[in-house]
């Protein structure tokens, strides 16, 4: 090992531990922790955020990373060891700049922030919610000021900053671009698709689903689609997600109602997703700065794939559908295959992101982004948001929130100060269908999945994008896949040839 | 504040947040983790005790506590501050003579030592858990020769100085006596019992009891005691216990047998005492030095109090009954409530210490007294362990082991470094009879839990033991309650009236 990167490395390991347990408190507050907990817990967190600010830009470490910029140092790594650096150098770029101080004051007040969103949403206020989100803003524009002092930041418009965290190679540039195509034939495309949804009757999904049952189901489900048990764990919060410690602790959380089978079960699905791609990070890499998923955007092409192209297939129910009507025989006796999978792909406008469609998903996504610009790149006031969200609902999906709860306040990204992350959503469902649009040409996709067997579709997943981390970029995995960068083509294609 | 404390809070800061991560991670690997997170999870863990370490003897701590030992600087502190810095030098003695790198090594070796003693359990073989109890043996050994380098441990005997760790207040000598005493008494004592055995029919506590609702009349059970929800959740484990992040997050965790009622039962009075000890904890010292319970004596003598003096009481049941009869009606409904009283209340010797009664439970401690004594002062083998043990149980409990699982194997203790820590459980013992003896003169407690009124209790106890947490020692504690220091008379005078 270069003497120079060994020197790193115990650095690295105390703040890849801190990073876990930050992972694990996060867990722990969204599916177990008492509800008084939280005023004391998040001093305890704001603590070990310092701790994990602090390590990663030592002096020490500043010092050695400025050594591995020179050529004969740097060729001196192993390809793991360049990437740590790369990736270690974007850190200190972001982290270098924000007062100790601050972070941590940052840290406290997104710890407590989850609660008192929680409770406006459940009273649907968003004025309870107002003075926090603007307190979180106001950093988040405060470390934006920070970062353009300093190295690559200076060119950079605001919101490009935010976007360029969870996806290094998107900016509003290209994201406008491929809002503005998706959007041109979403429209469209949605009100030919309103017209056809009388003869859908999908009635079957809200009959009253036992929650026990469900459970079980799911807990088979993911296992079926392919969580590994012994590498994970799922729990129950009110919005499913997914977190990592390492590649060997990977955790997703589900929800039930019992009067929505669909909600528990691509949740499930989706989460899974996320989980494999973290469960198949190599070894080699785990606790490191690159054992991690290398983009969010691509994190979500990988739920969203097995979600939708896989787990909304007829080929996909074909095989689980018996078992599903086993399990609520009651509800599903009289309920044909053909009709299960009408209603799980009927798409018609509603007002909760997680609950769409996979053709009006994109809007709900633009929707956040268009407000997000605003926020950032036109310092719109906060107690307007909600009379903006309301609108741009009513211009797109032709539907206005009854309460805030329903509207603004719906997601928690906001309140965790995740500005910038929502884009990657729907990049992930055009990379997913970029994906799917090559394996289909590679391999039988439909035989496998008829026949149960979705080893082949994972071990591709595996090879060419699990074990890798950070190892290698979005567009980089889509090259080596494809031999494309990312573009919006596949997903239109997907879309119209689904629901034309 | 004095302004040389000032400087020292935000080290405690630090290491109480460490502090509980690390307790979240041993709650979370009890409860949840799964099966294959522990390589990796031990790395993490070891980081973040290495980190607690760090910055506990810190160069510039040790010169603040220093300078806080001239009575100059030591008279402008609080009570709180003076207790804590007090605590601070305890752990500085305790770690300063722990080179960092062996202090990891030995954290990283206890995070496996868990799993691997789990394994060895359940195939009932003490070989296969013995290399690692001898590692973790020898670790402890070359610790107690750094710290007899230093301060005031240098004419300590090694084993004195483990249990000081646990029970400053006691030693050898101490417990020698008290063991002699107890021991004098009950083996005549359990004799006697034995013979009149036959008459007490406990047969329904091996019915089939469904664990669902036994889970749910455990929850109910829990909250009658005086667990506060919002201060605290309750988990499973392989066995019961208790830990606390700070005085608003408090976890316990109970185990559930089809075939033994009261298993679950007495294990969530139990660890519900130890819950209610920490939940009641003033506010001003959460996440300090100070903020927890003395002693684990004094902790165990709240869990026992509850579980015994108060859990197994008829008037306790008198209120109690009925609903557990409602609970499971087929079971019980033709038991009556002195026949409950009387199944609870049977003592006969048996294998395991988890499940015995009031009456051998000090026997159970006594032989891992003597077998500890025997490591640390006699050098014994690992290998002849197994022998040993077995030997004790035929002699003082006149039953040999058939496996090591329910032989040396059955504590988790050993497992995890804790040697020096079985004592409390009797020492606990005595401590709760001899404040029951005290309640019972001030207050009439059988007509309190007769009428279901568990606050007067609860409130005496916060107001002389709970809220102090460590700013008083347990026999400060007990001669503010009873007039006495500790001794073994009422523990023993408790059993002698009880089972005579």
């Amino acid at each position: 090992m270069s003497q120079i990167f060994e020197k790193l490395v115990p650095y690295m390991n105390q703040a890849m531990a801190f990073q876990a347990a930050l992972t694990l408190f996060e867990w722990d507050q969204e599916t177990l922790a008492p509800a008084l907990a939280d005023e004391y817990t998040a001093n305890v967190i704001g603590e070990i955020s310092q701790a994990y600010q602090k390590i990663m830009i030592d002096e020490q470490v500043k010092k050695l990373l400025e050594k591995l910029k020179e050529e004969k140092n740097f060729s001196e790594l192993t390809e793991n060891e360049k990437a740590i650096v790369k990736e270690w150098n974007i850190i200190v770029e972001q982290l270098d700049s924000i007062p100790e101080k601050e972070y941590s004051e940052y840290a406290r007040l997104q710890a407590k922030a989850g609660n008192i969103w929680e409770k406006a949403k459940e009273e649907g206020d968003f004025s309870k919610f107002a003075p926090c989100l603007e307190e979180i803003i106001n950093y988040k524009k405060k470390f934006i000021s920070y970062r353009r002092k300093k190295g690559s930041y200076k060119k950079k418009k605001d919101y490009d900053i935010l976007l360029g965290d969870y996806e290094p190679e998107f900016n509003m540039e290209k994201l406008d671009k491929f809002f503005h195509e998706v959007k041109q034939e979403i429209i469209p495309l949605l009100k030919k698709v309103e017209k056809k949804n009388t003869e859908i009757d999908k009635s079957f999904n809200h009959q009253s689903y036992e929650i026990n049952k469900q459970r079980e189901f799911c807990q088979w489900l993911a296992a079926y689609v392919g969580f590994d048990f012994s590498k994970g764990v799922i729990g129950e919060s009110a919005h499913p997600f997914s977190t990592n410690l390492h590649n060997h602790d990977v955790r997703i959380s589900n929800h039930f109602y019992e009067n929505n089978l669909e909600s528990a079960i691509f949740s499930i699905i989706h989460e899974t997703g996320h989980a494999m791609y973290e469960q198949g990070i190599d070894s080699d890499i785990t606790l490191t700065l690159i054992g991690t998923g290398t983009s969010m955007a691509m994190h979500e092409s990988q739920s969203r794939f097995f979600e939708n192209m896989i787990g909304r297939s007829e080929s996909f129910w074909t095989y689980v559908y018996p078992k599903l009507q086993k399990t609520f025989p009651d509800n599903l006796r009289d309920v044909s295959l053909e009709q299960f999978i009408s209603g799980i792909n009927k798409a018609e406008p509603g007002l909760i992101r997680t609950e769409a469609d996979e053709l009006t998903y994109s809007l709900h996504v633009l929707i956040r982004y268009e407000i997000e610009k605003m926020i950032f790149q036109e310092d719109v006031k906060i107690k307007d948001l909600p009379k903006i969200w309301n609108e741009k609902y009513k211009e797109y999906l032709g539907l206005v929130p009854s309460h805030d709860g329903e509207g603004i306040l719906q997601d928690i990204h906001w309140a965790c100060g995740d500005f910038g992350y929502f884009p990657s959503y729907a990049i992930g469902s055009a990379v997913s269908a970029q994906i799917y649009h090559h394996l289909e040409k590679i391999m039988p996709v439909n035989q496998y999945l008829e026949e149960g067997n979705l080893l082949p579709i994972r071990e591709f997943l595996k090879e060419h994008v699990y074990q890798h981390g950070k190892r290698k970029s979005t567009n980089e995995i889509l090259l080596d896949i494809t031999g494309e960068e990312f573009n919006s083509f596949y997903y239109i294609e997907y879309l119209k040839q689904k629901f034309q």
